[in-house]
This record gives structure tokens, C-alpha cells and sequence, in this order.
């Protein structure tokens, strides 16, 4: 599924990051789902029906006519401080008090990680993950060409126990997502986050807390954040992409200050600032509760698709085929027996029209190729059903 | 004018980049001189009398009627295609043809410094840098820990005959801004780009050619770029911050396609996209020729507060003070009696109530302490003709 390097070619040296650079297996799949008749697991996109797009006109109309001049200047690095004092009086309301100067606006949660990798990754330095984890993180973090250090999981995320000093010795930074795993779907149940939180209070390297889909849970019971319960030792990141829009690329990341003034450094040498324009629309659209209602909406429908996808699994996946069942998010996890490989079922699969996520690419090391993602959010249920039933029947003859 | 290092405070280790950083001096005086009562000839910032706020009103409201739904999305690394056409276009118009796919979108033109450190620098590699040169791109580049090797300039700029194999041996990349150098003012002349592309022909490293201000030469003669001369060796800079607004944060980078390839992934990895939203605000304004009315327009504005600064100069300065006249963009570059420090000169000058830039932090080593830099775009002419009154006031008592 790979593209040919065509840098080659080139009469210049390229970095040594450069030459070990390889095309994203979902970004190759992407360009071939874009076929309309093709029914795609595949991409981590949010439903377009739930973007506020009228709150967004009346909120872009407003900006232009009462602020313009300072919404398309040059601004600060750290971003719109009104937005950013929004945030932090959101994240105060749950326990620990978060200050407006803990929070860096970013350009999406991937130059969140980024950044991370510019200002904690010397080449070869430890960093721990989960067992998958999150594809763009490993995209990012490998800029700066780290050693991952692979962390156990289970059905529950990761398991916290196996954090032996062994395994972390030197570690730069360990990296979870605790709420709805990219891929897995997974949620860290309370006492392991406490459990995290507490080893966070001691460990010589940050707990990176990524959080893109924490207000996706379904039945509107979110779990703490582990950032309320060690606020000086857990660097958290939040988007704005899975409850509002994600093509405005509004991000953050909430760090003890001293952290956040080498972040702040190194954002202003990779972008200057995130677009002045885009941060007043997000604030803009949100300062007043919008959310508190918004929210529930998109849950609602995921929660639906959701249902929809585990009802189609179960009618049509054939024995030997397994699957969590997610309690929130985006995805659902599914094991193949050992024998498939999820890759060549990829493009087979394409070929009869439907498309999904080989489970490969998110593993630092020693992937399981017979793992897959699923994802439910842009497909309707009517389709969910035929796309899971083609699939079930490839595999099945793979049997 | 730097500020003390938090991060020592940090039970974390740092990488050895972050370790290095220091804030920016621009930063730094950028704070300062946000007081109302001070004439500020410090920040680089466009005038926003030049912000075409109705035309993206009108843009933003028909963007989010009629595509919404893509405008909010996530989409392609590469950026907007019909933007990317479009700049395509623009630049086949001077001669060589350049394609869409030599285009990619960035968040503004500093990510086009980071990505391409990223892509071509390693920690020791050698950067050729004119002398002084663009601090922005010194933060951008530092990032990737090379070793500068500066060029030798003079009024007319780089001096490409010093470009001798000695100089450039091991080069991984050479960095110019040939119209209306930031911080000098200084234009390449026509003799010295042909030189410099037909050097670039040959050369085992890419010639960046950095140009956002070339569409602000006064006289409306723009000279012709070092892209078009050799399309496959240079590779060309733009942004749409100094001819449209700076907040919306685009820029692009053109290059050959073989150096793209390895830019997309280097920017997926990075923030994946530039915002859909503001990609489609900048075509929807540009599209049906709206820079060919409101480019002369700005050129006009900057001429003439340029003259109204030359002319303050002139009347105020004391011997031994020496400044260029600028054919155009934004920048008067003045040299001091050898024994004024202008960082020293700063402190004073803003108890004073006027603020510029100091030329030290331009140079990427031997700084020379005695330069500065004035810009004359955000000051109207009679607060201009006050500021350099202050200013020469202050020169004259350290002479």
C-alpha cells in the first residue's frame, strides 16, 4: 500500500528523519475510499451533519464586522487568551484549578504532538506508548526519531502495573489516550487513571493525557481526567475538532507553565500562531454554552451508529472474529483469527467496495496484522449493515 | 531583554533543541511596545487599513453556504486545490510552467521554514544564510541544529560570487529572501538572481527563495523570481500575509515534486492540514483578480509612509548615521556609529515612548550591534516624522 519514494530522484541530501519518512497507510487508503461508491470504515472524520455551520455564518459575520483588524493580524503564540481562559475555566470546574496560562492554543491536537516531540525527543530517546496507539502520534513523535517503548494493554487500555522502572528507565514521555482509544475504542476505567496520575506525581518524564474524544461517551458519564488529579504532571490535549469541526484546526494543550514556555518557543519557530481568525469563531461559537447542548447531539448519533455497527457485527461476523464494544467514540476494535492478514483483506476488500483500517500501522513494534479499525461515524446505519455484511462474508472465505 | 528560563524548574528532561531555545528579542519588545502611548517602528505587522474585511465577509458567508460541509472537514495535506491551481497559474505566467502538484499549502510561510528544516537539516549540517538574515527563519531552522555559514552581502544584497565551492561544501540548503530583504530592505538585482539560479542549476543543495514581500515594490516593476529562471532547482516561498492579511495564516511553498512528496509527509506528520476554512477564503477572494486592484493599493499606502520615514531620516538624523532607500516592502535598515550598541539604545528608546528593532538577533553569528531596523507600515507619516525625531535625539546624546 505504499507509494514508490520519489525523492530519490532529488540532486539534494535529505535529514535522516527525511529518508525514513514512509507514506501513511491510512492516507494511501483515503485517496482510494474517496470513490462514492465505496462504503468507508476507514476515516477518522466527523459526521458533517453535526457541524454548527449556521452558529459558525453568525459568529464569522460578527468577527469581521465588530473585530477584524486584530482577527486578521499577526497575534500572540500562545493564542486568543479569551478562548484560552474559556478553556481553562472549563477544565477548573472538574476539581484542580487550571490557569488561562497553562493553556497553549495549537493547530489542530497534531501539532500538539508535534511539539511535544520538538521540545522533549532527542534521537533515540525512550517514549512509551500503548499497545496499539494512536498512528498520528507515531507520525509526529518519529521526527525526532525516538525508541518506542511499547506499554502492555488490555480490554481496559493500558495496564498501569506494567510500568516497571525497568520499562521507563530515561523514558522522555509516556503518551495515552485514555477516553476512546484511536484505534482501539478502549476507556482507562477510574482506578487505573488514578493509579497513572499518582505514578505521574514521581516519574522523571510527563504523562501525556491526549484527549480528542472524551465528550463522546454515550451515556454522558465522563470518567476525570487524569489532569484533574496531578495538574502539575500531566500534560493534557484537547481539540475542538470532534465537537465542533475539525477543518478549523483548533487544538490545545494545557501544561505546567514551565513547560508551556518551551512549548510556546517552539510554536512560534513551526507556525507563529494558530490563524487569529479561526480561534475567534471557535470562542465565539462556544463562550456561551453551545456545547453544553451541541454535545449531546453528536453523542446521540454516535451512539446510534455505534449500535448499528455492533448489530451488524454480531449478524454477520463469522466465529473465531472478535470486537470490544465501545462505550464511546469514534471506533470499534476488531481480531481476525491469526491466519488473516488485515492488510491483503484491505485489498480484496476494496475491490467489492468497502474500506477499512489495517490494524498495523498502529503499533510502534511488532504489529498484529490481524487486527482491523472500524469506523461508524460518516456511514449511515442502512449502509453500516451491507458494508459490515460484504465484509463478513471476505472474511469468512478466508476461513 | 531575555527572559529567564523557567523551564529549569521541570522535573522532566528537555531535548537538547528545547535546551537551547531562547525567546526571541521581536517577542520580547513586541510586548513592551503593545502600550498605546508608544510610535512603534519594532513590529513587522501589515497595516490593517489594508485588511479587505467586506471581501471576506462576503467569502466567509458563501463559503459556509455552499460548502460547508468541505470547508469544515479534514482534507488533503497538500492543501485547497483550486487554491493550489491557482498559485500555480500565477506563476506560469512569467515564463516556466509551474503544475498544482509542485504547490503545497502551509500555515503561513514560517511552517514552510520548519517543514523544509525538517526535510533537509540534520544537527551539524551546514546553512547558508545571508549576512544578516531573516530571524524567523534562524528560529525555524535552529530548531534542526545546523551549523550557519553566512554569506557575505553588500547594498544589493547576497554576493553570489563568494559562493565559491570552499563556502557551500556540505550545504544542505541555502536561504535568501531576494525582494526587500527582512530586516535590510535590500532587492536582489536582476544580474545577481541569474547568477545565483544558474549557480542553483548545479548545486547539491536547494536555493530557498523566500518572497513575501515581492508584490510590494513601489514602482509596480517587479524583477523576475530565481523560480522562474530554474523551476527545478529553486525552491519559492509566498504568502498571502503581507498582500491579504497575516491572521489567516497562509502561505506555500513551491518546489519539484520529488522535494513536495517528502514536504506532505513532513506536514502531515506536523498539523496535518492548513485549516479547510481559510483556504477557501483566500480563493473565494483572489480568485477573480481582486490582487490586481488591491496590491497597487498597498504599494501606494507603504511608498509613501516609506518617503514620509526617508524624509525624517534625513532631517533629524546626526553624521555618521547611515540608512538605504527601499524600492519596497516594509523595512529601512540603519547603521549607527560603531560605538552604539542598539540593544542599549532600545532600553532607552522605549522609556522614551519609541520602540524599533535591534539588528543583532538577525545575524546568525557576529552580530553587529550597531544596526537596527525600522518599519514604516503601521505608523502614520505625522507620528513617524515624532518617532524619528525621539530616535535621532537619542543617537545624538550617545555620539
Amino acid at each position: 500500500m505504499t507509494q514508490p519514494d520519489f525523492s530519490a530522484a532529488l540532486p539534494w541530501q535529505l535529514s535522516e528523519r527525511a529518508r525514513k519518512l514512509t507514506s501513511s497507510a491510512i492516507r494511501e487508503i483515503l485517496k482510494i475510499t474517496e470513490r462514492p461508491e465505496v462504503i468507508s470504515f476507514a476515516g477518522g472524520l466527523p459526521a458533517p451533519a453535526t457541524f454548527p455551520v449556521e452558529q459558525m455564518r453568525v459568529a464569522a459575520e460578527r468577527i469581521l464586522r465588530e473585530d477584524a483588524s486584530a482577527a486578521l493580524q499577526y497575534s500572540a503564540t500562545e493564542g486568543y487568551l479569551p478562548l484560552r481562559e474559556w478553556i481553562a475555566r472549563r477544565y477548573s470546574s472538574g476539581g484542580a484549578q487550571i490557569r488561562a496560562s497553562q493553556v497553549l492554543i495549537t493547530t489542530g491536537s497534531q501539532q500538539a504532538l508535534d511539539l511535544l516531540g520538538k521540545v522533549l525527543i532527542c534521537p533515540g530517546s525512550p517514549v512509551l506508548v500503548e499497545t496499539p496507539t494512536y498512528l498520528g502520534a507515531l507520525q509526529s513523535f518519529s521526527m525526532y526519531e525516538p525508541r518506542y517503548v511499547q506499554v502492555p494493554t488490555d480490554d481496559d487500555g493500558l495496564i498501569v502495573s506494567a510500568l516497571t522502572p525497568e520499562l521507563t528507565a530515561g523514558a522522555r514521555l509516556l503518551y495515552a489516550q485514555p477516553n476512546f482509544q484511536n484505534p482501539t475504542g478502549r476507556r482507562l476505567p477510574l482506578a487505573r487513571r488514578k493509579a497513572l496520575a499518582e505514578l505521574a506525581q514521581h516519574a522523571a518524564f510527563p504523562v501525556i493525557e491526549d484527549d480528542p474524544y472524551g465528550a463522546l461517551d454515550y451515556a454522558g458519564e465522563p470518567l476525570p481526567t487524569m489532569l484533574s488529579m496531578a495538574p502539575e504532571r500531566i500534560v493534557h490535549l484537547g481539540s475542538f475538532s470532534k465537537v465542533l469541526a475539525p477543518g478549523l484546526r483548533i487544538g490545545y494543550i494545557i501544561a505546567p507553565e514551565a513547560l508551556q514556555f518551551k512549548l510556546v518557543q517552539a510554536k512560534q519557530a513551526t507556525d507563529l500562531h494558530t490563524p487569529s481568525f479561526t480561534q475567534r469563531i471557535v470562542h465565539e461559537v462556544v463562550k456561551d454554552g453551545f456545547l453544553d447542548t451541541h454535545v449531546p447531539a453528536i453523542r446521540a448519533l454516535y451512539r446510534d451508529q455505534c449500535a448499528a455497527m455492533l448489530a451488524a457485527l454480531e449478524r454477520y461476523m463469522p466465529a473465531g472474529v472478535s470486537w470490544n464494544r465501545p462505550e464511546g467514540g469514534m471506533f470499534v476494535w476488531v481480531s481476525l483469527p491469526g491466519s488473516i492478514d488485515s492488510m491483503a483483506l484491505l485489498e480484496e476488500a476494496v475491490a467489492h467496495n468497502v474500506a477499512f483500517v489495517p490494524g498495523g500501522p498502529f503499533y510502534a513494534s511488532e504489529a498484529q496484522a490481524s487486527t482491523l479499525r472500524l469506523s461508524f461515524v460518516t456511514v449511515p446505519p442502512a449502509q453500516i449493515d451491507d458494508g459490515v455484511a460484504r465484509l463478513a462474508k471476505l472474511i469468512q472465505a478466508r476461513l
